[in-house]
C-alpha cells in the first residue's frame, strides 16, 4: 500500500456457517471461500462462524501468501467461531466474553456453547493504528416471541462498552460481523448512537447487492424462506461499521454483497451473504471538534432507558425461573424425605414387610436424585444470569444519571465522546448523591 | 478540592472478608469499616470481598455524605464482591470477568462462585480522567504444589490487557486490590511490566505499616499462622498501583497499613491490613518523552515468554484431566450397556430367572447415570478451560512476536506503550508471515 495522504482500505465479512458435518457442502464451502479470499486479497478479513480450529488452519495455510496474519478467538465449549485475516502486521489481540449467551439447556440453539464475544485486533495500516473488531451476536429464534431479546440488548450493551473503552488509542475503528440485529432495532441503535460507527451500507457512495442490502436472503438455497417471515425477501442482519478519528476521516467508497449465489459453482459460500467494503482513509493535519449535538445526547438518554427496561423484563423472567428451579428442587427433596421415611417404617417396625414395590422405590429414589441435581444446576445458572442482569442495569443506570447530568450542563458543540470529561472541566456535582 | 497545579488523591484499598455468618464478627467489622471510611474521608474506596450486596448497601446508607458516588460489580453466583466509593462523581463502569477462575467442584476453596473479575470506573478530578480499577485475583492456597498458578497467570495476563487497552484515554490510572501474588511473583512482573504501574509500596516517600508492607501478617487475630508458612511474618499480597501519563506526573507521598489490631477495638478490620495512599497528582504543561529502554523490552518478552510456559503447563494439565472424564464417561457407558443387557437375557430367554439381585440391579443403574452426568459436565468445563488456556497462550505469542518485531527495529528512547505504533511509522513486515 502507498504511503500517501489518501489510502484505500478493503474490510471483507463473512458468517460462513462452518459446522462440520452439519452444515451443508461445509468442505466445498470452504474451498470456495479460500479461493475467493486469495483472489480478492482484501486487506482485512473478518469471519464468523468458523467453528473448527481444523478449517480456521486449513485456510490459514491456503491465505499464507496473501494473508500473512491472523488471529483465531477461543472461548467457550466449542470457540467463539470468529476469525481474523490481515494483510497488516496484527499486534495485539484481545477478547471479551459476553456475560449472558443464552441457556445451556437449549442445546438445540447452540448458543450457549459457542462463547459468544467480541475479539478485538490492533493492527497498523501505515503510520495509522486501527483497532478492528469481529463480534457475533445471540441468535433470534423468533421475533415475535423472543426470550433471548435481555440476553441480545445485554450483548449489544457490553459491545458497545468493550468498543468505546477500548478505541480511544485508535485512529480508526472498524467492526464487523454477524450482530442478528435488524438496522433499527434496539441493539443496533444502541451501538451506533453511543460508538459514533457509521453504518457502511447506509453511508456508501456506491452499492452493488441485494435489495435494502439483506445479508440473510430468501434466494439463497440454504435458507429455509419460511424462517424468514414476515420478511419475505430477507433480513439485513451482517454488518460493516467504521469509524475515524481526529488524525483520519473515513469514507465508504463502495460496499458490495453477494447474492445468493457463486458464479461457476453449484452453491454459494455460506447461509449468509458476505460484505465487502471499500475504505477511503484521509489523514487530517487538523483535530476536527466535536459534532455531536444535545439532540444526540437526548437520544442516548432515551435509547439507554429502552434498554434498561428490556433488561429488567429480562431481570423478572430469570428471578422467576430461579424461583421455579428453587421450588421444583424443595419438592424434589420433599418426595426423597417422604420416601426415606416410608423406607424407614419396616426397620423399625421390625417384622412389618415393605409396603412399596421394590423396583418402584429405586426408580422413585433415581427421580429425586434427578430433580435435586437438575435444579440445582438450574439453580446456580439462573443465579448468574440474575447477577449478570442486575450488573448491566447497574451499568445503565449510572450511564443514563451521567448523560442526563452531561445534557443539564451542555454547552453548545460540546464533544460527546469523552464522557470522562465533564463540560466545564470540574467535577460536574460533587457532592449530588446518584440515584 | 482546590483547583491547582498540584492536586492531592487518597485512596484506600481493603479486601472486607466478608462472608455473612461465616466470617468472623462480620456486622461488627463492617461497621467499623464505615466507621473508618467517614471519618477518613478518602477520594476513593476499593473494597474487595464485600460478598453481600446488602453490606455494600449499608455501607452505602452510611458513607452517603462523605462519599455520595458508589458501584458494586455483579458477576458469578455470588458476586464479584468488589465495591468502590468515590468523593468524585463516577461516570461510567465497567466489568472484565476473566476467562477462569478455579473449579466450581472445589467448592470450599469458593474462588468458582465469586466470579473473580477486574471492574473499572471512571471518574473526574477537577479536570483530569482517572481510570479507577478494582480487582481481587484467585486464591493460593498451597504455594509448593499450587494447580491453580496457571489460572492465576492468565488473570494477570487479562488484568494488564484489560487495563492496556482501557486506559489510553486516562489522565491517572489507579489499580488497587488483593492481587494474591508476592512482589516478585511472575503475574506480578507480567502485569507491572507491561502497563508501566509503579507500587506504591516501592514508590511511597514515608511509609507507615508493617515490616517489608506485608498485608497478610501473622499477628493478625483471623489468621492461622500455619498458612502462612513458609513465610513466618507474612506476606505482601494487597497493592496500590498506580501510574500517570503525558498530562499528569504522580508521585506517592505517603503510603500507611493497618497492623493487625485497632485502638479501641477488640480485632482488626478483616483478616488482610487495609492499605491506604496519598498521591500527589502534578498536571503538566508538556508532554514528557517514553522513558522505556530496549532493556524493558528485552525483559517483558522473558516474562510473557515465562507466563506461557506456565499456560502450558496448565494446558496440558487441563487435557489430561478432560482426557480422563471422557474416558472415565466411556466406562461408565459400557458399564451400563453391559448391565442392560444381563438385565435383557431372561427378557430374551423367557422363564430363565433373573441372575441380579435387582436392589444391585437399580444401584448399579444410578451409580452408571451419575458417571455419565458428571463425566460430561467435567468434560465441558475443562473444555471451556482448554479453550481458555489455548486463547491465551495465543495471545501472548502474538504479544511476544510483537515485542521481538519491536525489539529488533527499536530505536533509542523508543516509547513502549504504545505497542500499536510501529518504530518507523510502516508497517515493521507487512509480508512476514507470524510463528
Amino acid at each position: 500500500m502507498a504511503e500517501s495522504n489518501t489510502t484505500r482500505l478493503r474490510v471483507f465479512s463473512l458468517n460462513c456457517w462452518g459446522i462440520r458435518y452439519l452444515s451443508k457442502h461445509c468442505r466445498q464451502r470452504y474451498a470456495m471461500i479460500g479461493e475467493l479470499l486469495s483472489r480478492e486479497e482484501h486487506d482485512i478479513v473478518l469471519l464468523q462462524e468458523v467453528w473448527s480450529e481444523k478449517d480456521f488452519l486449513c485456510l490459514k495455510r491456503k491465505l499464507s501468501s496473501t494473508h500473512p496474519h491472523s488471529h483465531y478467538f477461543k472461548s467457550g465449549v466449542i470457540g467463539s467461531g470468529m476469525a481474523t485475516f490481515s494483510r497488516h502486521r496484527i499486534h495485539d489481540a484481545f477478547l471479551y466474553r459476553y456475560s449472558l449467551n443464552g441457556y445451556p439447556y437449549m442445546a438445540h440453539h447452540g448458543d450457549w456453547f459457542g462463547g459468544k464475544a467480541v475479539g478485538m485486533v490492533i493492527l497498523n495500516i501505515g503510520r495509522l493504528a486501527a483497532h478492528v473488531y469481529v463480534t457475533h451476536l445471540h441468535a433470534e429464534y423468533c421475533r415475535e416471541k423472543d426470550s433471548y431479546l435481555p440476553h441480545r440488548v445485554v450483548q449489544a450493551w457490553e459491545l458497545q462498552q468493550f468498543l468505546r473503552h477500548t478505541s480511544s488509542g485508535a485512529d480508526l475503528v472498524i467492526l464487523a460481523g454477524d450482530l442478528n440485529l435488524h438496522p433499527q432495532d434496539l441493539g443496533n441503535r444502541l451501538l451506533r448512537t453511543y460508538t459514533g460507527l457509521r453504518d457502511s451500507y447506509t453511508e456508501t457512495a456506491k452499492f452493488d447487492g441485494c435489495e435494502d442490502g439483506i445479508t440473510l436472503i430468501a434466494d439463497n438455497p440454504f435458507i429455509n424462506p419460511k424462517e424468514l417471515c414476515p420478511f419475505e425477501k430477507g433480513i439485513r442482519i451482517d454488518y460493516i461499521l467504521y469509524k475515524g478519528s481526529g488524525r483520519v476521516s473515513i469514507q465508504c467508497e463502495s460496499l458490495s454483497t453477494t447474492k445468493g449465489s457463486v458464479p461457476d459453482h453449484p452453491f454459494p459460500y455460506s447461509d449468509h451473504e458476505a460484505l465487502s467494503a471499500e475504505l477511503q482513509l484521509q489523514t487530517l493535519t487538523q483535530q476536527p471538534g466535536g459534532d455531536e449535538t444535545r439532540g444526540k445526547l437526548a437520544e442516548l438518554v432515551d435509547i439507554v432507558t429502552e434498554a434498561r427496561t428490556e433488561v429488567k423484563v429480562g431481570l423478572y423472567c430469570a428471578e422467576k425461573m430461579r424461583y421455579t428451579a428453587a421450588r421444583t428442587g424443595v419438592m424434589g427433596l420433599a418426595l426423597l424425605l417422604l420416601e426415606l421415611a416410608i423406607a424407614a417404617v419396616p426397620w423399625l417396625a421390625l417384622g412389618t414387610d415393605q409396603p412399596f414395590p421394590r423396583a418402584t422405590f429405586y426408580l422413585l429414589g433415581v427421580l429425586c436424585f434427578a430433580i435435586l441435581i437438575t435444579t440445582f444446576l438450574l439453580y446456580i445458572f439462573y443465579t448468574m444470569e440474575v447477577k449478570a442482569l442486575q450488573g448491566a442495569e447497574d451499568q445503565m443506570r449510572l450511564a443514563v444519571g451521567s448523560l442526563q447530568e452531561r445534557l443539564r450542563g451542555f454547552p453548545l458543540a460540546q464533544p460527546l465522546n469523552p464522557l470522562c470529561r465533564p463540560p466545564d472541566g470540574q467535577d460536574p456535582c460533587p457532592l449530588e448523591p446518584e440515584e
